[in-house]
This record gives structure tokens, sequence and C-alpha cells, in this order.
């Protein structure tokens, strides 16, 4: 961005405040930011749970004001009547997350809200965090293929070639969801035989395949063994080929996962296997 | 919840609705809803992303009210126009984050939104991505001290005795903020020494411990190994005394993760480490 003399300006500079983790601010206020095309400097500030600290803030804010920027934008999820109002006087574009919802919500169901600092990241009960857990520790167990052991408790058996991005989305949906994803890598020798794996023919109905673009996981593969036969382009698209024939053959859902996110998969498997979540 | 005739009401039931994922729709209800003591149903809509898939929504929800349930409540995060006017009709009370925030924040800018499908979980540029990734292969490659080869690319190394949550809390820093997080359990052996570990010694500033109540850990540790020395209440007791006599005596910060949800010690972590994320 230029000013009207051609000189580069300094981004504008974006606040995510809250008095618990910042995590529903930024996720707020990035979903919004999103929508503009424009470059922001963004800054979480957590904790801001007593009027000391956010008068604290408050300086932060006005500084950069001071030394010429363009007036900043507070995203606020703070509860706090009076940590609230104090934030409101920076000099600031101050977007309230609760001044926005809570008073309609408040009315729409006929009752008071807390205005005591959010549970949104706390814990919540014991049930949901071993919960949480107890699914990230089957996922870590059931990495890879390591063990097949315990696929009858799985929720979701994730099934590709090496490097498709198996272990980041059953470790999400242990994380988001609570949901016990296993994954097994599928082999050359799996590939050759063209069907499903025998190990794995007794959870059939719980698979769900992930496979890519040839040239990208020629491209990742490539940063792990350069100059390998298992990184080139031949050796990528021969294993997606026969891997993305078997899913289709065998019936078995999948989606490709280049240019697609880690949580925008995980949501489609939610979705489309119709999982059930142990965490809200 | 009783009626005015003492007859339990069926709870009334909270849809999150998004064109694409519904993280940011679920994260922003949740912070809403947590703030009224009431239980609520809760159903996530994803892709709603075409008028087609709009009138089924609606059909849904308005099910629901002539079955004499209470008005069900959408949070909706639909970025485009047309679906978003057809969810407005339905019978419910609609919270629309976009109709809050999008226009204001235009006048802010004064610029445009572009008013299409959000990309705030999309995977975003690939150098994001790879972030991530690199990161969460680092904390599972360094999970549990398995190594220390690649202490020194470490931003953080987590310390503390066997299941006080290093894992699920290394995991979390890769995914959220893709910061390069080991963990390290400190041994018996390592607590009986009393200092730093020496194989941490090069790397006393990347440290942070975790803790946790005793009776907390013996209860966690029973589940694994029932009726082990492991798990027994004086070896929690000893361990959890000596791990934070060290972090005391060596200026190690820590927190207490017991009752502490896993985002609320990963950004603990990464404030008070002031810890640099690479995705935003």
């Amino acid at each position: 961005m230029v000013d009207e003399h051609g000189i580069p300006r300094a981004k504008r500079t974006v606040f995510f405040v809250s008095d618990r983790t910042g995590i529903t601010a930024e996720t707020l206020g990035h979903s919004l930011l999103t929508q503009f095309d424009v470059a922001f400097e963004q800054v979480t500030l957590p904790f801001v749970d007593n009027p000391s600290r956010a008068r604290k803030v408050v300086e932060q804010v006005n500084r950069l004001t001071t030394q010429g920027q363009d007036r900043p934008i507070i995203f606020s999820t703070v509860v706090q009547d009076d940590v609230r109002e104090l934030l409101r006087d920076a000099n600031a574009a101050f977007f309230d997350f609760f001044d926005a919802f809570i008073s309609p919500l408040e009315q729409e169901l006929g009752m008071r809200s807390s205005h005591t600092v959010g549970q949104a990241h706390g814990q919540g009960d014991t049930k949901d965090y071993s919960a949480r857990i107890d699914a990230m520790n089957f996922a870590l167990n059931h990495d890879d293929g390591i063990t097949t052991r315990q696929y009858s408790k799985a929720d979701v058996i994730i099934v590709g070639v090496s490097r498709t991005g198996k272990t980041p989305v059953s470790i999400y949906l242990a994380m988001q969801y609570g949901i016990f994803a296993a994954n097994y890598p599928l082999t050359e020798e799996d590939l050759l035989k063209g069907g499903v794996p025998d190990i794995l023919k007794p959870y059939r109905s719980k698979l769900f395949g992930l496979t890519i673009r040839p040239e990208r996981l020629q491209s990742i593969r490539g940063e792990r063994r350069p100059n390998s036969r298992y990184a080139s382009l031949q050796q990528c698209q021969m294993e997606v080929m026969r891997a993305e024939a078997m899913f289709n053959r065998e019936k078995i859902g999948f989606v490709n996962s280049t240019n697609v996110s880690i949580e925008e998969i995980a949501t489609t498997i939610v979705h489309q296997c119709g999982l059930k979540r142990r965490i809200y």
C-alpha cells in the first residue's frame, strides 16, 4: 500500500484481545479479514482479564496511532464489563463480539448471561478432556499402520499412499472432535495386488481414502528423499493412479488433499462418513 | 428444563451453518453459549454453499418447530448473499456473523469485501501449510524424548514427569501455531539427580515445564497401569515435588496442567516464552 505521495504505508495493525486464550477472537477476526484483499499486522493479546492489563493494551494500541499509522482494529471477546469499557476507549476501531451477540441472545433465551470469563476453550468437564486425550493417544498409537490390533475401536481408518497427509488429519480428528482415527499407508505391494489389503478387510466400512496430485506428491517426497525412486514422478503417478482405482472400484470414499487444509479434509471426513464427535 | 406443567422440555437446538467447514461458526457459537447455563442440542451443517443446500437446511430447521420445540438458533458464517437470504427465512433466531461485522469493517477499511466463500480455514498459501506440516513432524519425531538430535531447531522443549500432557500440548503448538515443540520426560533418575538433565543443559533457555496435581496424576497413571508403583500416590507425589523443585531452583517457567485445557496451556507457553508463531 502506498499513500497519496506514493510512499509505502505501514500495514494496519489488528489486535485480537481476549480475557482467555484469544482463540475465539483470532478465529472471528481471521474469518473476517480474509474477506478483504489487504495485508494486516496481527497481534494476539491473551489473558487481558483485569483493568490494569486493559490499560496496558490501550497504551499499546494508542502508541501506534501517535506513530502515524492507520487507526488500529481491535477484535475483542472480552466478557468482563469493566475491562471491555476500558478497551472501548482505545483509539481504534473496536469490534466486540459480545456486544454484537450477547444481548440479542439474552433476549432470545429469556435469561441473563453470566458475564464471566468464558469457558469456551477451558477444559470443560473431565469427560471431554479424557475423550480428547484418549483419541489423541489412539491416533498416535495407530499412526502409519504401526499396529492394527485395535482397529475394531477405530471410528475411521484413513488410507492412502505415503505422504498424502494421513497423520495430521488423524491427529486433527482426535484433537478437534475426539474421533478415534487410525491411518494405514498403502504400500507398493498393496497397490500391485490391487484390492483392499487383507488386514483392512474386516474394517471395510471404516475406510476413507486420501489422495493427492502426483506432481505435489513428487515435490513433498523430494524434500525427504531427493532423487530417489520413491520421489520420482513416475512412481508417484503409478501409486496415486492405483490407489484411486482401488478407492473407486471398492467404493471407498476419498478426497484429494492437494490445496485443501487439514481442517477441511477432517470436516469432510466427519461429514461424509457420518462420524459422531465426542467433543463439542 | 420443565414447561409450565412441569413436563421436561426438549433441549433447544442450535445449528452452526457454514459454507465451509463450520469451524468458525462453532467457535463463535460455543463461546456465546457457554455464557448461558443451559444445555443445547448442537448440530453442525458444513458446506452449505448453494441455494439448494440452503433450502434443505431451512426444511430441517423448520421441522423442529413444527414438532413443538422451542425456536431453534442458527449461528451462520455463510458469506454468499443468496444462501444467507434463504437461511434468514428459517423459523429460527438467526445470528449472522457477517451481517454483524462485515459492513462496519467495510466502512472502516474503506473497501468492499469479496463476499466470496471464506478462506478462513482454507489452506492459505503453501508456505503456511508446509510450516504446519514441518512443525507437526518435528513434534512427532521429538515426542517423549525419542531423540534430542534436533533440539537446536526446537522453539521450545516441554519437560515434565510422565503423563502431564506434554504430547498433546506439543502437537497443539505445532498444529495451531507452527511452533517446533519437542518434549522430554523427566525420568526418576533425572529427578533424583535434581538439576537440569545433562542432555538438556545446552538448551536451558528453551525449557518450559508442565506439572500436575499428584492426585490427578495418580488417577491418569492408574488407568494405564493399575496398582503399579508408577501409579501410586506416593510415587506421583515424589515425582511432582521434585520436578517442581527443579523448575523453581533452575528458574524454568512452568504451568500446572490440572483442570487447564490444552489450548490454554499452549497459549500460556506462547505468551510466557514469547514464541513467534509461523501460522496466522
